[in-house]
């Protein structure tokens, strides 16, 4: 019998969260064509986005299970859907820079594209109301985002193996992976595992060779061909061999 | 021979530096009657501000100097004046946080004065022009602030003790120590040192019992008697034992 989609039990800003009839173990997630910037206060969408993002993370989520990154992708569903397992999130959005970009550029007053010597990683908190604010480690800490140190460390080695798999997988493609966001979950026996989405929503792509932008920043700043720039993506990631 | 002030060096928001004739390990620290806030872009003075922030900052480097915490400090000159041992500054604002208040309540939307469960260390990257950023642990090492985590990791341990002292030096003359500032160099073997000043320029300083404010937030905020709180600060620090 196949899998059932169950109860709407959050929807988000890209996506609805469904359960699974009869396993509680799993949730459906359906990928929305809406898109919003600057934490909801710009809104759009376009046709097929959502079925674009769940074809881009079920490749990516495939790609790294290949390289043994475990994710809570199990199959994929439709369209613009995917059953997961479900995870115990951590409330953290990690990110992971390779070139300085958006607001990191800002801060430091630096050109967007600039080379970081060593990837950085930062962490934000996951809070609406707050703006979902930058922290460093000790407030991660106090917010008990997660319990200790040992476990930040670990969320930062996690997504700094991840980069370097991304980055290659994207560099093969002729693109350049600026930066992007990940987010953790905590699996049945407690160890971390890649959850959410990998998706031109969540990363900076940029072309290796013309620097075009392929993300959502061509949203954001009004540039026009969004829906090229995700198809583009998605064109190039479907070339990569070794995908299962 | 008395030290003899030598040229300017150095003119700040709050201090002038000047070198000391003959003496290329030393400066002359002017402490200044001007009051700045909000990166410079809010300013005011008040009569004997400077002597005033000289006797407070002199009174604890002279109180931490009795708990073994050594600081650049060497002696007080006239009215508004100290030499100080040269250090290379590290180009950090250490803040510590007993409560929150200021930016950290705005940032978590909490209320001024709740209690932080461990004292939050947290750097900031000293650059006006980029507005002093508040920065994480792999920012500062990128910004080569430092050049390895383990002297990230020291800045923070010496921070902490440093607050244990000041946390009791306060309590015991009625004053909560709400957070602080610190500065720190390296002295000519390398090792860290404090540096700069603590006043209430730099630290959030509230009546123990009636919750008055007695720092510079009654200046940033427009609450008036900002001379009577900095004054009054200085008159109960002087009830001190101890202070040789």
């Amino acid at each position: 019998m196949p899998a059932q989609k169950g109860e709407l039990v959050y929807e988000g800003k890209g996506k609805k969260v469904y359960g699974v009839s009869g396993e509680s173990n799993l949730l459906w997630l359906e990928f929305k064509d809406s898109l919003t910037a600057f934490n909801a206060k710009k809104k759009g969408s376009f046709a097929e986005k959502g079925a674009i993002n769940r074809d881009i993370a079920s490749l990516i989520f495939r790609y790294l299970k290949n390289k043994d990154v475990d994710s809570h992708w199990v199959r994929d569903v439709g369209r613009n859907e995917m059953i997961c397992e479900k995870l115990t999130m951590i409330p953290l959005e990690v990110v992971v820079r390779n070139n300085v970009a958006g607001s990191l550029a800002k801060k430091f007053n630096s050109d967007e594209g600039e080379e970081l010597p060593n990837p950085l990683v930062e962490f934000y908190y996951k809070k609406d109301e707050w703006n979902d604010p930058f922290i460093n480690d000790e407030q991660a800490l106090y917010l008990k985002a997660v319990q200790h140190q040992a476990e930040l460390d670990e969320l930062k080695k996690h997504a700094l193996r991840i980069n370097e798999h991304l980055k290659k997988m994207f560099a093969d493609v002729g693109i350049r992976l600026v930066d992007f966001k990940l987010e953790f979950g905590r699996a049945v026996r407690g160890e971390f595992r890649l959850g959410d989405e990998i998706t031109p929503d969540s990363c900076r792509l940029w072309d290796l060779k013309t620097g075009h932008k392929l993300d959502k920043d061509r949203f954001r700043r009004d540039l026009g061909g969004v829906d090229d720039g995700y198809k583009e993506v998605l064109n190039r990631l479907r070339r990569l061999g070794g995908v299962s």
